[in-house]
């Protein structure tokens, strides 16, 4: 390319790694990086924890500045600079400087968009209140630390992965936290099971949590008072808004940019927006879904900084980049002891686009349970019944959620199988794995249900000819009573010999503390030519999120 | 299938999952486990982590036994049972009580050998001396337990994944432990530059580390003495010889069984012998290598479990199961704080099999650097030229190694380029990773080297023209001296100023801590005309495994 000047406009995530990268690959181009804010190449995921004390240094949450990525790059940086309008046919940007307030036309040959997103703050009455914060840079970050050191009670509004980064952090300073979200569970991208051991996590850390119910209004008087649509009041001394975000298009928009339904920017396989001068990434960008190829929205940092290096490697070498591959939207989130995360798509987004899936999940522990300190982990995966593709899985667990999570996000990267997972090779030694990885559990379960071995059900039949078999030991049982649902408790072990205490003529449902035992006894309950399902992911996944799968050795 | 009996042969790994799925697969059928041993289903493992005392009851080791396997799967259990021969013509096995010497013959339907590996105990002088151990079974482990308390010095012969572990419990216990291994590196399946940090971590440990000497003869004088080829001597209380395993296929053998080279048993991809009445898995057989198609012995828990698996459900549902996908040897071991492995193939092998590839390696933080508790990790990476698909990955640091090396041998199952690696989309919260993942840099990096951006070398050329030059920052390099070549520092911030002080002429090898900078360098070099290549994994990869990349901040 004999591109003389590239413009970048935004140098976070997206517009930072596009700007190293062409300088990589261009040690003549003139690189101009735009931002509005004072800062550049910060670190964005690292804002609660420095909120919380986690993250001791405020240095370390800025990757570069402006001087180090002169020094190492030669960028010209120009810092509380806003882009007001692009001239397209001219091929220049208009840029104001927010310290001066002048004002210049920028040239290009090559424009970058890496605008992000910015945090929903919805028009709601009260809204302009001073202790309502929203999370997005290191000020908003410098304002919420502040305000924390003197509050007591604080809402954090929305359950989603900020949101419960911030309630953790402010649990962290000693604060009285209460956690308000609209729908009936946290973490919204995720299933429902897969959230019951954190939100568990959550009170347990005197969190109170709040579902069901969302923000309706917020008045002074003279405490904030956070009114909620149930007609509840919840008074706190600061409340955080983390309802998620919307990307700040305005310049594309007024540059009459394709823009998707709800305000992104469209992109190609190769950044490209509807002016093939023009790239856009990050936040604000509208790509493809791995899984269906439909465009998705994915605002997180991850793809973020590739988008950015694949624009610019595109602009200089558009014959040697792969196009790309499309968005998993994998994500993951911690709070104190409990991880959980997903890639790909949840059972309900398949229901909810209508696609034919099938699901199993099921417990076992991060490592060998033998070696100490194996933790137990909640994995759900859901597949594309004609072919076995995986299309998707979550995990939920204290240790070890992130590997799987990433094996399942590289599986379905390269179209892998159920039968595929069941065979994976994966590391084991005792501290780290097991000779049969969850991971290889999941893709045996999977197949287990295709081929009709197993018949996992997510919910117990409220009717009362189904016959509940809890196949739990006794001792377990008396010690961890299955109180949501009637059943009768026949041990594995004794099945065989007690198969007469049942109606053949009624449906069975087995259930246990993990799934396993019960999947044991459905196997024999089958061949026995009982009708019966297994509640998949056993009482662990619908009732009780830390019931043991035994009773611990005296 | 009608079958009525399965007669199954070793009933630990292999055998016990054979099991297992056999009676999940049918409730009639008669399932006699013939185990030598007296124990079934033992954590194998887990043996080295009893010694040391980190597993404390014994009884965790026993996953099953045989009233556990009576009571959940109605298995004929007989253990200290010996099969001594086939008669294949008469479908029946020979089978010696060794409590009573007794002998019966047990007919079979079908007949699935898993009789595993024994450690080798060459033929050498001396080696009768009762102080010299092979671990491999529960009363091997009492064995050495019991000796190792009271012995004061141990020698472990053979630095392998066993050798390691028993180095590290060893030194857990209190032992002076001296470690013997032929080649001239640990971990033998590894790449030389991959061992340097676990060399480094036993040596802190007091662990004296023998390298590049062998075995040669054993004497008692009265300590027992152990002989090595280059004429030195170490004294130790008890030695414990973990250099390597070889199939117990003598049953098989002399039933006319077809072996492989190696004597392995040879199986197809539905673990069926050259009878197809007989099956075999586990240790004990010679199976399809993922990458290559070859056959390969994988002695490994993993395999051996899901081959088991995949052979009773072959017995039962031939048109329902997957063919065995093949192995990769993915393996991983920890020693004290130090984590290595690896997955497919390595450089070694690939050299050896004269197979083309191209490698690269890489240093990076296990996760975000500005979180607490980042810790440096090196990742190697070798694919095929051709296609840019993975062919194997070898990782060694502190923490998140496994995770690397299971995304690695997932993307390996999938087809996977190094394209692809650049695009995973892996799970990314401070905590867990970072926005670029070490995975996804070592894609850009294979990527970078596959299109000419960057020239990796392995050593830096013993050649007096070449100009090696540090990238590092002038305090580091003071801090942290490159003694082992001869180099200039000249510190990526000021390369674009100091041109002029390299001769264009003469070529240019780049170096830094990790690699990064120096690749940075090397690009502003070529873009200026130079020849220049850059030292792939950096310094911690070749020369010093700790080498920090920054100064602490003050």
């Amino acid at each position: 390319m004999n591109t003389k000047r590239i413009l970048i406009v935004g140098g976070v995530a997206a517009g930072a790694s596009a700007a190293a990268r062409a300088r990589r690959l261009s040690e003549t181009a003139e690189i101009i990086l735009i931002e509005r804010g004072p800062d550049v190449s910060f670190a964005n995921c690292g804002l609660p924890y420095f909120i919380g004390g986690e993250i001791k240094h405020r240095d370390a949450l800025a990757v570069q500045t402006p001087q180090t990525l002169k020094a190492m790059l030669a960028l010209d940086v120009r810092t509380s600079a806003e882009a007001t309008a692009i001239d397209r046919t001219g091929k220049r940007v208009q840029v104001r400087s927010l310290a001066s307030g002048t004002e210049e036309w920028l040239t290009y040959d090559k424009l970058i968009l890496a605008p992000g997103a910015l945090p929903l703050r919805p028009a709601l009455p009260g809204i302009d209140d001073p202790r309502i914060f929203t999370l997005r840079s290191l000020q908003d970050m410098d304002r919420i630390k502040a305000a924390a050191a003197t509050a007591q009670r604080v809402a954090v509004i929305g359950a989603g992965f900020i949101g419960l980064e911030m309630a953790e952090q402010f649990v962290r300073l000693g604060r009285q936290v209460t956690l308000i979200e609209m729908l009936d569970q946290i973490l919204p991208p995720l299933d429902r099971s897969m959230t019951l051991l954190m939100e568990d996590e959550l009170r347990r850390h005197n969190v109170e949590l709040i579902l069901g119910d969302g923000i309706a209004s917020f008045s002074s008087e003279p405490d904030l008072a956070c009114h909620l649509k149930s007609g509840r009041t919840v008074s706190a001394d600061l409340a955080v808004l983390s309802i998620g975000v919307r990307p700040d298009t305005a310049l594309a928009r007024a540059a009459g940019l394709e823009l998707g339904p709800r305000g992104h920017i469209r992109v190609n396989e190769f950044m490209q927006t509807s002016d093939p001068d023009i790239y856009a990434a990050g936040d604000a960008v509208v790509i493809k879904d791995l899984v269906s190829g439909e465009p998705i929205a994915v605002p997180l940092g991850g793809p973020a900084n590739r988008q950015g290096r694949l624009a610019a490697d595109h602009m200089f070498r558009p014959d040697k980049v792969q196009p790309y591959s499309g968005a998993l939207g994998t994500a993951i989130v911690r709070a104190f002891d409990v991880t959980a995360g997903l890639t790909g798509w949840s059972g309900k987004r398949l229901h909810a686009a209508q696609r034919p899936y099938r699901t199993v999940t099921l417990n076992d522990n991060h490592h060998a349970s033998y070696y100490p300190g194996a933790k137990p982990m909640l994995l759900k995966l859901l597949w594309e019944p004609e072919t076995g593709r995986v299309l998707g899985a979550q995990a939920t667990g204290f240790l070890g959620v992130d590997k799987r999570l990433d094996v399942m996000a590289t599986a379905i990267m390269g179209g892998l199988t159920i039968d595929d997972l069941a065979q994976l090779e994966l590391a084991y030694a005792p501290p780290f794995g097991s000779a049969k990885d969850i991971v290889n559990l999941a893709g045996f379960t999977a197949c287990n249900t295709r081929d009709g071995l197993i018949t996992p059900v997510d919910t117990i039949p409220d009717d009362p000819a189904v016959q509940v078999v809890d196949t739990r030991p006794a001792p377990l049982v008396k010690a961890h009573p299955l109180t949501q649902v009637r059943s009768v408790n026949i041990p594995l072990t004794t099945l065989r010999q007690r198969l007469g205490e049942l109606d053949p003529a009624r449906p069975v449902v087995t259930v246990c503390a993990f799934g396993k035992t019960a999947y044991f006894a459905a196997r024999i309950l089958a061949q026995n030519g009982f009708q019966v399902s297994t509640l998949t992911g056993g009482i662990r996944a619908h009732f009780d999120p830390r019931t043991p799968a035994r009773l611990p050795t005296p």
